[in-house]
């Protein structure tokens, strides 16, 4: 097995040590890919990295899938097989068993009828804390995301005019990921309008800009399977005194935030130093989210910037900062990068400017 | 509430009694759409319908998200919540709950943690089982959809020439189904040139077309929610007296299981005709995966066309017949038409020839 691989596994053992597990069923595509370098995606069949603290690996895969030569012990299934029967089969019959947190009830249920002596608990944290912390290789792959990021949306600003429409500036920002050598978006593309920025999850339609709209745009690329995630907001023509003066508790949120991260700090404390500035302004009701979520593979990996998130800081942890304003039926406002904690502060994956821009 | 979803919800209830259900935890986006109109895409957080048996219903869901009122009893939660204790207090103390067969790790075990006193069984057929069967407007809208990609195959037929890749050709369909109308595709095109097309997975990259390839397209998109999903495979200039010997099994494969559907016959029956074609040419062992599999809202649906699935086509299912034959490094025909059992038979809502077409 490769040495990277090893390494990241050798942590995996350890957190199941510290969870006092017997045993783990990784399902996660994700978690395996970062474990093995195997790259499958089951859709609705069942895919199974099972982990003992002997560290036996075994890997339950349908025949259907083109899965490569790999050192782990394979455990082939076909469509008509009693695959949970496969399964069952193979794992401990007792003891403390973790289970990956997306695995789905259609697989989990059938297992546990079958295995009343096992105590089945949330195990996917002994991967996901691991893959928490980023290592060299994808700290260099989500700076790489960033930066075709970064240049995507300087051509985004300079594509908005006259006429255009949210759906038309996000297929925009897309065909510029591919140019950019991108493998494809994080996520879909958000383009928001005026008060269509007031929903933070809304989906770019045919509206048509106005002078004095907001331009929320929350974007993101993937690239050798790590991701990008980043929000600016412009104005179109021009700016009212009111919005503008948001713009910047937005910003100050987002930069006093940045500037209490390093090793150690809780991430509750993270958010409350965001948040607190926009609650003494006096919008702390329209700061309706968290103010951040872990990105890797996925735009949200497992772990948020959360007043509910106690956990502290560590070095190599990639998290999004991401506060944001929302004036039901009048604008939003959100300003969000990627930051690396560092080993004595942090630095942010992005570079495009976030001061008030005023486009087209 | 309108009447449509009345209809549909009162189906599920008919169900949840069949099954001694006391309650019935839905989690499927898809499901809470179809019995409600309200479509929200809740990625990692909890978004649950929980019905139980004298008809009441609650939606949890997080603020965050921007659900339009409805008839539901609400029951909002924030991030910062505990929303399985949240979930935990709304429910049943005791009884059968029916769980969604897509519900994450996440939420069922915290939740079985706070109930002991529950049991929790896979509940999803419940909704199901109503789902597989399709009514007026969904037919109307799934014909649509494979309107569309019966018109797009046609263009992409004309499209393919020397020096053409897979990806190239695959961007092309993604663009023609979004000119045609629809929203998007229903799941990555396959385009799979020669012996890439030996893996029914395959996805496009930058091989090149040659003399002789087999040009296997899976193409299908998406419209007012509902999908298409068909699969012709081509040949570019000439084909091989060998391969068009195979492309004739796997038509007649496809054409016998499609003679024999009508109300009644078991799902496994009807694998089993398409299989035998297949075996009694002695090609058994390259027709790798089942025969097909159900959509609607999303391109695999709960069921399938298998040896294992013993259930009875019904009047309104609608489902892929795509029996295929792939030869390793050598070449893989498919033909899939999705089909929609009638009264006494079945249509094709696919009706793009399936004559062996040379193009190039």
């Amino acid at each position: 097995m490769d040495k990277m691989y090893l390494n990241r596994f050798d942590k995996v053992i350890e957190e199941m040590k510290n969870h006092n597990l017997d045993a783990l069923i990784i399902s996660d595509q994700y978690s395996i890919w970062y474990l093995s370098g195997i790259w499958n995606v089951p859709y609705e069949r069942m895919y199974v990295l099972y982990i003992d603290k002997e560290k036996n690996a075994k890997l339950f895969v349908n025949k259907l899938f083109n899965v490569p030569k790999n050192d782990f012990d394979n455990i082939w299934y076909s469509d008509s097989d009693d695959y949970i029967q496969i399964l069952s089969q193979n794992i401990l019959s007792k003891g403390k068993i973790g289970i990956d947190k997306t695995w789905a009830a259609r697989f989990l249920i059938p297992l546990m009828q079958k295995k009343e002596n096992v105590d089945f608990v949330l195990g996917s944290d002994c991967v996901d804390n691991v893959r928490s912390c980023k290592d060299e290789q994808e700290i260099r792959f989500m700076k790489e995301s960033s930066f075709i990021n970064d240049v995507c949306i300087q051509k985004a600003m300079h594509f908005i005019k006259n006429g255009i429409t949210e759906k038309e500036l996000a297929d925009y920002i897309r065909a510029k990921f591919k140019e950019e050598g991108a493998d494809c978006e994080s996520f879909e593309t958000i383009v928001s309008f005026g008060a269509n920025a007031a929903d933070p999850h809304h989906e770019p339609d045919d509206t048509i800009i106005k002078n004095g709209d907001c331009v929320l745009i929350d974007m993101g690329c993937k690239k050798n399977h790590y991701c990008s995630d980043m929000t600016r907001t412009f104005f179109f023509k021009s700016v009212s005194k009111e919005y503008a003066k948001i713009y910047d508790i937005v910003k100050k949120a987002n930069e006093i935030a940045q500037s209490i991260i390093k090793p150690g700090v809780p991430l509750c404390d993270i958010d409350k130093a965001a948040r607190d500035v926009i609650c003494d302004e006096g919008f702390g009701e329209y700061f309706t989210h968290r103010l951040g979520h872990f990105c890797g593979q996925t735009d949200h990996e497992q772990g948020d910037v959360s007043s509910a998130n106690k956990n502290i800081a560590k070095e190599g942890m990639i998290f999004s900062i991401e506060p944001g304003i929302y004036l039901p039926n009048k604008f939003g406002v959100r300003i969000e990068d990627l930051v690396l904690v560092t080993k004595d502060g942090c630095v942010s994956l992005n570079h495009f400017d976030k001061k008030l821009i005023i486009v087209g």
